[in-house]
């Protein structure tokens, strides 16, 4: 499938617009560790995954790493071409994850779409939006840290319960015996989900990675 | 002066825009401390602060506070409006911290404006990329900023926004804004007393040494 078929909003452009990002689209494969983005790099572009994994992560002073939010097959990544608005005043490095294949939208192509187009400035506040909640979600886990580890606990004592690590309960059943909301236990668990500890399907939540699990729960 | 001079983008809206917003504009006037908006009141709607000062705060299982931005004379606040778009997935509490004057702009008006209009949808990103901003900033002080390093920085921060040294505030407030306890705070400041950098007295922190503050702050 062809970059159309990763942007999703490839209908809502005009044949002038669709032309000019075909023309400007430049394809890129990079190996599993190789860093695409960081704040030394002056707009890199705009990046859409097609398939692998990117992490974003911020550098301390003392070279710690912290991740703030990963990109899978069809995600954008805006915060490498932080100089597409000028309220952007931080500087996150990407890093593929695993074996990457992407396309890379030229700066001026897109800021270009979105003065132009209402549905592409739109869908850009969608993305934010959903990279803000990540972050969000992640200083909450910094100052809150005992959440997960009681979700992992609860988990773990449920297996054991049940003899199985295929969990029939739903995250309302989940929030009421800790003690929560169910927002925040849906969350936790997708979190999980993405890092592979859990598989979440329909009533069910899967043990997919017990070990993964202990470590969440007594680290 | 009236929501047209506080609006950035109101000479790029048609005249029906415009009077849509006016007959929908809702002023408010609200004492310090109230609480504008939280988590559980669906869709306040849009504020624009025509004066005084608002803050932003997320809100622990345990109560705890932790100041995630502020929003001053003619800043829009989004988040008090998470239902606009459907990757808002986080809460925050919206509360004055000053006697405050605001206009509220409902959510179907505003989200209506967006769709049609490819400058409101751009502006709403600089706004949201300004918030994310400060986030990431946030993020980044409680990752890797000692605690004394992050009193200092809070001090010289509301001197800055006082326009004063000698700051009316308690050593509990300080403790929620960054998320800590009171004793901390207390022994910090009395640390920071013996070392000459603040004098206090009851309900007031003084910055007695502006440039020892900045030092640790920066050091």
């Amino acid at each position: 499938m062809e970059f159309s078929g990763y942007f999703p909003i490839w209908q809502k452009l005009t044949a002038a617009q669709q032309s000019a990002v075909s023309e400007a689209l430049i394809h890129r494969t990079v190996k599993k560790g190789t860093v695409l983005h960081n704040g030394s790099m002056d707009c890199t572009g705009l990046f859409l995954v097609k398939s692998g994994q990117l992490r974003a992560y911020i550098l301390s002073e003392e070279g710690r790493e912290v991740t703030v939010y990963r990109l899978f097959d069809r995600d954008l990544c805006l915060f490498s071409a932080s100089c597409m608005m000028r309220s952007i005043q931080f500087e996150v490095t990407i890093q593929a994850e695993k074996d990457t294949e992407l396309w890379v939208i030229p700066v001026e192509v897109y800021r270009q779409l979105m003065e132009e187009s209402a549905p592409v400035a739109n869908y850009t506040n969608e993305i934010m939006a959903t990279r803000f909640s990540e972050v969000m979600w992640r200083i909450e886990q910094i100052l809150w840290k005992s959440m997960d580890k009681r979700v992992a606990a609860f988990l773990l004592e449920e297996a054991v319960i049940e003899g199985t690590n295929q969990l029939k309960i739903t995250h309302e059943a989940i929030a009421n015996h800790l003690g929560t909301h169910r927002e925040v236990v849906t969350r936790m668990l997708r979190y999980f989900q993405n890092e592979g500890m859990v598989r979440l399907t329909r009533g069910v939540v899967e043990i997919a990675d017990e070990e993964k699990l202990e470590e969440l729960q007594n680290g």
